[in-house]
């Protein structure tokens, strides 16, 4: 078993600097023995998969299609659901907590999903959600090694609090 | 049958200013013979559940929970789903526009899957979703009679253009 | 207000009879004030439609495809969902109980998740599931009157059990 | 990765019987390099979950709650939806083949839903959906080395023309 379901979202279009990011992140999460859930897409999604899968993690693409072969190289399980980018609520559904890099808003819509359920979101990159009830809920960090040991931590009291 | 569809999303709790603006949009909406859908529960949903309500109009709650009798007593029909908040985005689907009043974390959820689908939302108050492809998509206006002249607009180019 | 909501299930195909059948049914939730609830589409759903149109009653059609115009031209309400066939559990979910009438794969499917979430499925036609948690779930009435007389009565039954 | 996807579906109490065929299915699935996708809970699908555990497969449970923990302990990964039974209809999504171990109404739905979707069934026990639609969708095999081998041939078939 892993330690954590971690989702990592992000645009479906990455500039390099942002999926050097996302790689180094998915490399910490499969070194931190976390499974990593994204939209199983190209972009940032991709970048993800492909750090995850260079360090022999696990990484699950929950797709928006029915059709499983529209899934990334690097996945490790590709999940089609059917429903469009509703899955992307799936994804937060299966986290216990969550890195976004970059995005429009489709990565927006997800991290506040995140916060109304109660589940961190640490942001590497331009994410801004401005309510009153997203105090604590929303970190900014720009290191991904430091972005994936405060996601991991807020993972961790997730789970102790939720059960 | 109603003219358009149109989602008004906002926080389940909403001081009186909010209210009475809600309030405003509800009886205006059904006015122009659209059909209201909203979440259903209390603050701004109740708001203008109660404004479509007054003016006779059509005003749908689609429910978080298992059980019709959560939602609220102004409701011309109330429809439960049992998916928790992940409902918020079948209002977004239901819709032809969006009218955001004020909100939290949730509301800017909505708004931003909204924009994700090819939506527009008007906002009355607080939102902000600052990602490069909200342009045009997410417009502030806080007279409540000029929003709902926007969103029947909106409405329209929406179904005219995907149909 | 309705008094409860009624969803009417089967085949996107239907014959003479089994469509003068839905449609009656149609005509006589009307008149016993019952919402409707269906998915839009053709064969019994177009029937069962017409029906509650020619008795100026209120029928929802929760549609698979993210188009309103998909929906038959009789529908007081056209929902769509973006998620195919699985809006089928939606119109369970939103139903206090269910007729199901003639239908294939779909509406086996559809009858026997009511039936898991604790609803009553009357049956005209064909419909057959034979597992032991079915007994008292699923009855079998051919007549459309008696039929919405027994879906009433199991509505009422749910709603009050219920709450 | 894996070969293919196969949802295993069955009620949640198994008697020994049917408790060792779904262990002996859940090992031949993972000996045969599939993924499994259940719905993570006891019974049938702990069963299966077992078996693939044994056989160091991957063995998903999609949850019908939002607690990761109240998946059994067999399972590789745990995905909780939050969407309750519904969550049944994501198993069927996320997979190319079925396989059906007894079980009540839920899995007559969840199997039907599967037909449906295009998708065959093979089923060991007592599954019985008789409607037009299932011709050669629906296939019968006690011994579970030959169901997995029928479902891993039908999964091939579905991938193929699908893609």
């Amino acid at each position: 078993m892993y330690n954590y379901n971690i989702g990592v979202i992000g645009g479906s279009f990455a500039d390099k600097k942002y999926c050097n990011i996302a790689y180094e992140v998915g490399k910490k999460l499969a070194e931190n023995n976390c499974a990593v859930f994204c939209g199983g897409k190209e972009g940032i999604m991709e970048c993800v998969s492909h750090g995850v899968h260079d360090s022999n993690g696990m990484v699950v693409g929950i797709l928006p299609g029915e059709n499983r072969m529209e899934g990334n190289k690097y996945l490790s399980l590709t999940i089609p659901t059917g429903i469009g980018y509703m899955r992307n609520f799936l994804i937060i559904r299966a986290s216990d907590a969550i890195i976004a890099i970059e995005g429009y808003s489709g990565t927006t819509s997800e991290a506040a999903f995140a916060i109304t359920e109660g589940k961190t979101v640490v942001s590497i990159g331009n994410l801004q959600i401005k309510t009153k009830d997203t105090d604590g809920k929303l970190v900014h960090e720009n290191d991904p090694e430091k972005a994936v040991e405060i996601a991991i931590q807020e993972a961790k009291n997730f789970v102790e609090k939720f059960h």
